[in-house]
């Protein structure tokens, strides 16, 4: 066995190609097996092995530099993570500076690695340095405005930067847009057809037909090492390779949730419920209204879109690529010419969008209602993933009513009101997938904008639990009961606007109002009502994260170090009586 | 005269060539008239005169739909704004949908027209209807992320699209990108040239090379009207065509100053002195230093850089042309290097790189440094233009140091720590152009993160002016002491913290906490302050903009409806006491 006397990228330099040969099924074999205790990134990964291991054979890394787009590609340095069980968690999923000296950045959403790479490049001809640099990006991510921005950028610099097209002719589901008929004309001309984005951007160009030979990418990368200008090595790797289950189906085995190997069976099957209820809504929404449409961003799997589901949902549905600037503008000009759309994504990718939501939408109040996933700190815990930056980034943007249902009842009767109406820009803040029914009486309209639920009338206290977080205001009012306190109940409703006359009102019989959001605190929801009642003297109490880059993070401990439980908060409450 | 007699598209369609040549006469010589006594936007605007009549000849407006990318081309339905002296303030200067019933948005940052057109046209099909959509884009713009990524997306579409390129081979500045050298072939070839973006993106293609003769765009735009899937047209214009000094100095005329017909030459010429200060800092800082880099995303007026300071600073500058994303990740790359990069633009187009501010630039913690141009509510008053949401969007980033100098000297202290240093990532909000010089002592290093400076000690009320608005602390101060109160006042120099120490001291003394700030209050600088505050007894008072989208907006109504004169602060104050 090799791979576990290999330390460093010396090691393998002389390698023989049947040696070559060899690490490449070891490693194949260490990394199904963590997948299928582990789950993780797994299509991508099995496509790239033996451009890795010919990358490590012709450049000296880390003096030579490798910028990975997304990055779970990337295992350098890592191998006992992929080795032994128990250092399976040992490492992040992406590439991170702190974890291996070959790793250039923290990265995990699409599109950055060109930008990057020529921000190293200029670098390096600044203080006349020579190494190589490389980015290194697949053709689903090629589609984000970042890439190509970055690719612009890259065909006017005039020194070494090598980019690493990986074309596997797949995003995390199929590709869409028009460049992937030019990238198949590529594939099926071997590389020789005019229909070229990348001489279109004034970039060299080499072409590898079988990118899973490692012997035809060591020759064409001797031939680019040290090359005096910016050069696109497009290589075709089958996605999933070495993997009969990942080979066959590609999208299914993007990323992977623990799974038997024989079978390919994963472990404990999970649907995000509100995944799940957001597409039925649009199934019958698309029946029902001949302009309704669905726009995805290459994450159907946020709502649950399967491929028969999105052929059910045909014309009303459209998948732009990796692209949510796009997604976003576009559905300010389907609502401008009078169709219905939603945007479903992960809270983290719409940060993408912010400029596309406060001008092509909310500057002209398009109708378009936006979906945003997993905005919780009980979602996703890389540091790159996360998706609680999204109440100061998307409520503090004028006309856009950013809503909050606290239970499935709730949002549903939120999809039924947003997406039909043709008044505001929505958004909804989708509950993370823990958050149960509720028997509360659902509001069906939320046209009468900023007014809150007051689900309980008490005295003293009021409690405003925000979206998923109402439960804890319920949880922490049981917890104030004991102590002979009947805390006011309120579930807000709108995150981006005050109900003002309630908070008024309030001041008759309460001494402090407390608010709870799953979210950073600065710039949230929280402060404004601190605000609103700054020079009065009704006190305020504001619950949530700190503003703080977190990784990989435990729930619990998470919650106890911010004060989110239901007995922490309680205690602060009686603490300010 | 033919203006003064068109009402609507219909007026126009049957002119014979000559009519036509003579209207496009008329049209400049108002166009020219104006701009010389009320400034704007100048050099596209004259080069596109011959497309716009073409356009309306041939589709018909509005039921074919025209969307303008920036838009300040856009003049239809705004003959008296442009004939008559006493209406010339009437219109806004871009598309608008209240202006004219022939614009489809409110539009003004770039790259968004093909995005939104391919959300009309996806409308369009569900609904069944026919009419043509036609997206206008100049060459300039199709570097954004954003436009790319429209363009990806039309080339999947199977339905009506017409792309309107318009290529005068410049952006504000001179062009920079690959794409550029694929487009001079284009130009070069009679549009034969295989290095075509638009159809490597998978789009079909047609060539006009003089875009300024109406007659040739005619026989094109009959042949693509009505056609059932998407086409780029693309036209080469000549930028300012019809005005000596515009056609020669493509540059300074893209917007002009008001100016004498005969001599070309600004009535007012105005410089910010604070572009001025960053130029001549740039100018020095490449001298002393190989790793100081300026970056400009085709802004370099932001800073006054001249195309001679431009080439002084030769290797130390970038310009990556409408591609805000690529110029702050690249930013980050340059810092992971070594080098010193300082990326400046205007805030509202800040708004395209959240994404890269938090992901590429803050969770790597690179030090790269942001120069936040007319940040303020004395700066741009377009509602696409306004620069004054910056606060919550940029300073709930973690990581990112957000600065507030209060004066040139503050502000030239920030600069000299800021880029050079390699610990934070910085943004500095530089002040608008009416914030003068101070004797005040200047604090030399930033490093002890979120201290403030109390540049005087009073007591009862305590005084928190941001940035631009300390001077407004100052002179609501000086009021206050008319009423026997000695405020303390405070410069926080630090936007994305608080000084937690201060502001506990403060209780000692103090009864009341202002803050003032130059933007949005709502997930701004002062909330935090009220939060700080929220369960003591200790009264906080927030001044600031109303969360709302503001247009052409008189500066001082603005202030007064939102209480920003320092009498106003003066009266709250006391009425709060």
């Amino acid at each position: 066995m090799y791979l576990e006397k290999i330390n460093s990228p010396e090691d393998i330099k002389n390698f023989t190609a049947q040696q070559r040969e060899e690490l490449a099924a070891e490693m194949r074999a260490a990394m199904l097996k963590r997948a299928s205790v582990h789950g993780g990134h797994f299509g991508p990964d099995f496509g790239i092995v033996e451009a890795v291991i010919a990358l490590h054979t012709v450049f000296d890394s880390p003096k030579d530099k490798f910028v990975f787009d997304i990055s779970h590609q990337a295992l350098t340095g890592r191998k006992d993570a992929y080795l032994y069980a128990e250092h399976y968690d040992d490492v992040s999923g992406y590439t991170n500076p702190e974890e291996s000296e070959h790793d250039m950045f923290n990265v995990g959403h699409t599109s950055t690695s060109i930008s990057l790479a020529t921000g190293l490049a200029k670098a390096r001809d600044l203080k006349g340095d020579k190494e190589n640099i490389i980015a290194i990006i697949g053709d689903g991510s090629m589609s984000g405005g970042e890439a190509l921005e970055g690719l612009d950028t890259a065909g006017e610099m005039d020194s070494n930067l090598i980019i690493l097209f990986n074309d596997n002719d797949m995003s995390i589901a199929e590709v869409h847009g028009g460049m992937y008929k030019g990238f198949k004309e590529l594939r099926d001309t071997n590389g020789k057809s005019e229909r070229n984005l990348f001489k279109a951007m004034g970039l060299d160009y080499r072409f590898v037909a079988d990118g899973n030979d490692a012997e035809a990418l060591i020759a064409v990368f001797d031939e680019v090492k040290d090359i005096d200008h910016p050069v696109v090595v497009h290589i075709v790797t089958q996605k999933g390779k070495g993997y009969k289950f990942a080979e066959e189906n590609k999208e299914d085995w993007h990323w992977h949730m623990p799974f038997d190997i024989e079978t390919g069976e994963v472990k404990q099957p999970m649907v995000d419920p509100y995944a799940e209820q957001t597409a039925k809504t649009f199934l019958q929404m698309a029946k029902d209204d001949e302009k309704f449409i669905a726009i995805s961003a290459a994450t159907p799997s946020s709502m649950n879109l399967t491929p028969a589901r999105r052929q059910e949902l045909g014309n009303h549905y459209i998948d732009v690529g990796i692209a949510e600037e796009q997604a976003v503008a576009m559905a300010s000009g389907l609502a401008r010419n009078g169709a219905h759309p939603v945007f479903g994504d992960y809270a983290s990718f719409f940060q993408r969008t912010y400029d596309q939501l406060a001008q092509d939408v909310c500057v002209n109040n398009s109708p378009a209602t936006f979906l945003v996933f997993w905005a919780s700190m009980y979602g996703m815990n890389d540091v790159t993933h996360l998706g609680f930056y999204d109440i100061p980034m998307m409520s503090n943007i004028p006309n856009l009513v950013y809503l909050a249902p606290t239970s499935p009842e709730e949002y549903q009767a939120m999809l039924d009101w947003a997406i039909p109406q043709e008044k505001y820009p929505v958004a909804i803040r989708v509950p993370h997938m823990m958050v149960g029914s509720s028997n509360r009486p659902v509001r069906k309209s939320y046209d009468e904008l900023n007014k809150y639920e007051v689900v309980k009338e008490g005295s003293r206290v009021a409690i405003i639990g925000l979206g998923n977080f109402y439960n804890l205001a319920e949880d922490a009012a049981v917890k104030l009961k004991e102590h002979g306190i009947e805390a006011t109940l309120i579930n807000p409703l709108f995150i981006s606007g005050q109900d003002k006359d309630l908070l008024e009102k309030l001041k008759a019989n309460h001494e402090l109002v407390v608010t709870l959001e799953d979210g950073i605190l600065d710039g949230g929801f929280g402060e404004k009502i601190a605000r609103f009642y700054g020079a009065d003297k009704m006190k305020v109490l504001n619950f949530g994260l700190a503003k703080k880059f977190y990784d990989r993070y435990d729930y619990e401990a998470l919650a106890k170090e911010n004060h989110l439980t239901a007995v922490q908060v309680a205690e602060d409450i009686l603490a300010n009586l």
